[in-house]
């Protein structure tokens, strides 16, 4: 069984590790790659790390075949996907890795995202993509849409004890120190080396940053009433993870066994013992998510630390994941390697 | 007027950078520097870096003649300062850039510290030197306890509004990213280059860090009863700094005025205008501390950001500081240089 | 086919990489572990990055059974590695990861390692590691002694030209720039964050160091003659890498052809087109060499440069790819992952 | 005594470095600051680490009175200068810090930068500003073409032992690493956090760089005839500094000497004992050049290795020591401040 594959937006950061993954996916088998402005090169010039591989080079997107492929990964800009996938003939599956379909209400895609949404009739198809949660509802999806990496990263250390209904709902502050490749390869004056390095920088504050609308959506249908958490992503000089302090008020030793429990038999979410929390590099790399629990000298105060790979669990790993059960292999296919450490 | 400056503990950071900001104060003249692995050396060779400066050599502490020494800094491993402090002679002033007496309690160093305090007696001397804080108790003391750089750094942004009474006592939460100067030069594995680049650790969680000791006995102080705050510190790779992330619940705008007026003529406190918060870099290598306040979209919820430069403003820019104050000088000699950048 | 492996030294970073490769192997079944000043801790406990993997716990050499074992890589400090592989098993395989079998002179090993061999007696048997260039002995071999990863970086940039005959023999420069993994675990104070960080330093200058020995022994006898090598090796704040600038006298077009040809069925070593080096990052996390060659507005001067992973391809990569053909399995098995790029 | 400063071109790092500098010199007063893209903006908006410093707003070069100015910096991307300086009123001097005047040959300028010089009629004015080699002329000159940031660095390794003629000028070959920040503040995708980070780039590889216009007149003016070296800079994760490993054939020991002589009485270059090497890290936030020799085990072969902060002493130092010069104060006022380490 092969699976033909296109990538869509294959020069940017998440593109290039979607190819890398499946480079190691017997069953996936890229034919076409699309990158808008560098068109026309082959990926090894794009990215050099990737010579010797054997794949297409890159093309426009209306210059691409989609009538053999099978599965399609969109790691397009916020915005494009939507008129795209719109577009896509009907055999085509989909697994979007940006935010243009995460959000199921139509207005709060326009909310977060400043912009009417481009395909509403479709939207309704979608699943969201955060694969340990949507398990059986991805495996037979059309249309997959991979979560934002901090999303993915928050609701791991929070969704069971939301569900379990042990916290307080009013009280959650997530801290996270995100790696730099979150940001994409976009030219940005403030994404430079010189002014990444040495530094930690604080963005969208305040409950400015888009992916609260994916926790208000999530967080809110678990608990079954209005969930608002506080939420602070910091740009620190790593490449690659997310490390999330989520601090809720409720009974540390409770919170881990729920934790523990629910994440028992998953192949990629790991609870540490009580009293541990997890280091950002122990991830790097792979598509593990780790995450600690630590009470406090103040009683009913705890803090959850969840730390995954944005590029990997966060982002291209979860797309495979999430292609692995749309096209029937095994979940963790191409994605069980161990971190790269140090 | 020139003083004669003794450093004790010279071949750490601390005493590195005391050694460079001295080296642009016209009237200190450093005449003694220990060193107890390195007696011996000369400074250059510890410390390349100073190369060039008409220094003493590095020499073990019982050989040094404090006669003609008008002021020591102390910049010794915790535990050790104690019993040299109560030893010396009554003309020498002191600060001490360590924890040894920073807590007026001694049960409360005891607690904190796992080790009996070794001169009780003199403990009542030590003046807290938060300068901007305790600036005429420091002008007129034999002995000045440097505050913790992770408590330097909170208090700048909680003081005044604790005292002003605006937010609510028993939920404060400080997150911290810290840089790796903090931890010193002593040799541990998890303080190796391949260790600490590409991670995020958070250390001391749940209420072990020892500089709760320092929040407790100052909040405590100034809000007239019993507050504890929680308190993470994170190392981030990034060799100076401190960026403090402190979430309070209070009205954004009225935490901005108390701020903006408690350091209005402050020389080396900043804060930005309400809405923006600091980055860590831009504070590396000066004395300056800035503040940030942000809201939230919850209401009643405040973001206050504080930097600053652990090895300088958290430590021996402190130091120096309130030796201008117990000198005579004025308080800004030598420390006002630009944050170096990029 | 399974075989029992052993590790020895499994608490430094080569011996790290090894389980992490040795994960993805299907052959091979790791059976001991050991780690003197760790022993009796598990191996999460020394590198939870390694979490998850089902693997005995570290244990003194003296207590581990080597009857099972098939093989064995003994990443050890160097000079232990003599006497204990002396006493194994005659059953038993061995790759040595450390500088004890490298020199076929035992001469040569007291002057470049300043103490005599332990086990000169079995020294003729050991097999000198760069594959590409020892493939059939080492298939034969009981003992093979790794390369060091600077002498292999450079030798594959070289060795092909050396034999060639077309550059100058008296007139070679290898100017190194290295990740700081190459130091590995032990402390030293110059290899903590805060040295390193921000900073490149030259060592072991001059022709001091002890790779040295592995270059004189090899490109003398690929050439014939004697031939002497000029080497800087450098440490930049990069963890995972080598980037060998190798200057020579001789035609950049020859010298690109003789390489190209000599590597075009090597699956590890890869040769940029004409006139393209390649970056250190490009090679991380993986056991490819990527090489690439220029030349100069000076006629008749040429840069070959070479980078790879000091970890993997310069060590315990280079390691799994001997075992491979000591076993009896595919070369590249367990190998074939791509770069971690960004 | 004060002088009316202009810079423009403030808004890259080099800018910021001269507005760093200034902060500290009594003399000079900046009243007016140019940048084309962020005119209208405060300094503070553009580079947050000089807040509370009195400036002027960023403007329009065109909207900029030069009447009361005494002095320009001219801190533009190449190419600008050449037009603007011409038409500089009579009065104003000027210290270029980009490529414009550098190359006293009209044609050396259009061969090297691929464009005709714009005003060759004032070229002739231009004094090379390497401060130690052109002092009296910079004293008394009204333009200086500030030199390349690696022009610098290997030309204080270079000169005096070029000029001594004890080595060999048809073999000197400088590989360098090299802080990011010589690049710029210019959006470029390779100057991304996240390509630069972990990495080492070599770049103009080959004969290709611009700064070998500069060593080509310089050294072969020295030396009486035509020199022209090998030169290699290679990008390592650094924000600041040079390192230059400048390989010659020569006596070592009397590299060493010619070197200790000829710097002896300089303020910022110092010559390490011999056999040691400076690090890069050593320099940083300072107007240092350090400089060391190493012999080789083969005779006749000597490593001489240069560093120093390409925005300071590289570029914004100098232009300030320069300034100094011509404006009439002590050449060290506001260049003495210590590195910054760690």
């Amino acid at each position: 069984m092969t699976h033909n594959i296109a990538i869509l937006g294959a020069s940017g950061y998440t593109g290039a590790e979607l190819i890398r993954l499946i480079a190691g996916h017997d069953g996936l088998q890229i034919t076409a790659l699309s990158g808008e402005r560098k068109a026309g090169q082959a990926v090894a010039q794009v990215f050099p790390h990737l010579i010797g591989l054997d794949l297409p080079d890159l093309a426009r997107i209306e210059d691409i075949d989609l009538e053999p492929v099978d599965l399609v990964f969109a790691a397009l800009p916020h915005g494009l996907s939507q008129a795209i996938v719109k577009d896509l003939p009907g055999h085509v599956k989909v697994v979007d890795l940006g935010a243009d379909f995460r959000l199921r209400d139509p207005s709060m895609y326009e909310k977060w995202y400043g912009r009417a949404h481009d395909a509403p009739e479709i939207q309704p198809q979608a699943v969201y993509g955060l694969t340990e949660f949507y398990r059986e509802e991805i495996s037979s999806a059309r249309l997959v849409a991979g979560t934002g990496c901090n999303a993915a990263t928050v609701q791991y250390a929070l969704r069971p004890v939301i569900a379990a209904g042990v916290i307080d709902l009013d009280d959650i502050l997530c801290d996270l120190k995100n790696g730099i490749t979150g940001a994409g390869r976009a030219l940005k004056e403030n994404m430079l080396f010189a002014e990444r390095a040495n530094d930690v920088m604080g963005y969208s504050l305040g409950g400015m940053h888009r992916h609260l609308g994916e926790f208000d959506q999530e967080f809110s249908a678990i608990a079954g009433r209005k969930v608002e958490i506080q939420f602070t992503p910091n740009l620190v000089p790593v490449n690659r993870g997310i490390h999330a302090s989520c601090y809720v008020k409720g009974d540390s030793g409770a919170i881990h066994d729920i934790l523990a429990t629910a994440y028992a038999s998953e192949p990629f979410v790991r609870v540490l013992p009580f009293g541990q929390v997890p280091n950002m590099a122990h991830v790097a790399g792979s598509n593990y998510c780790h995450i600690g629990v630590v009470g406090d000298r103040i009683a009913g105060r705890t803090m959850i630390v969840a730390t995954l790979d944005n590029l990997c669990k966060g982002s291209s790993g979860q797309a495979i994941q999430n292609a692995n059960l749309m096209l029937g292999y095994d979940e963790t296919t191409a994605l069980s390697s161990v971190p790269v450490f140090p």
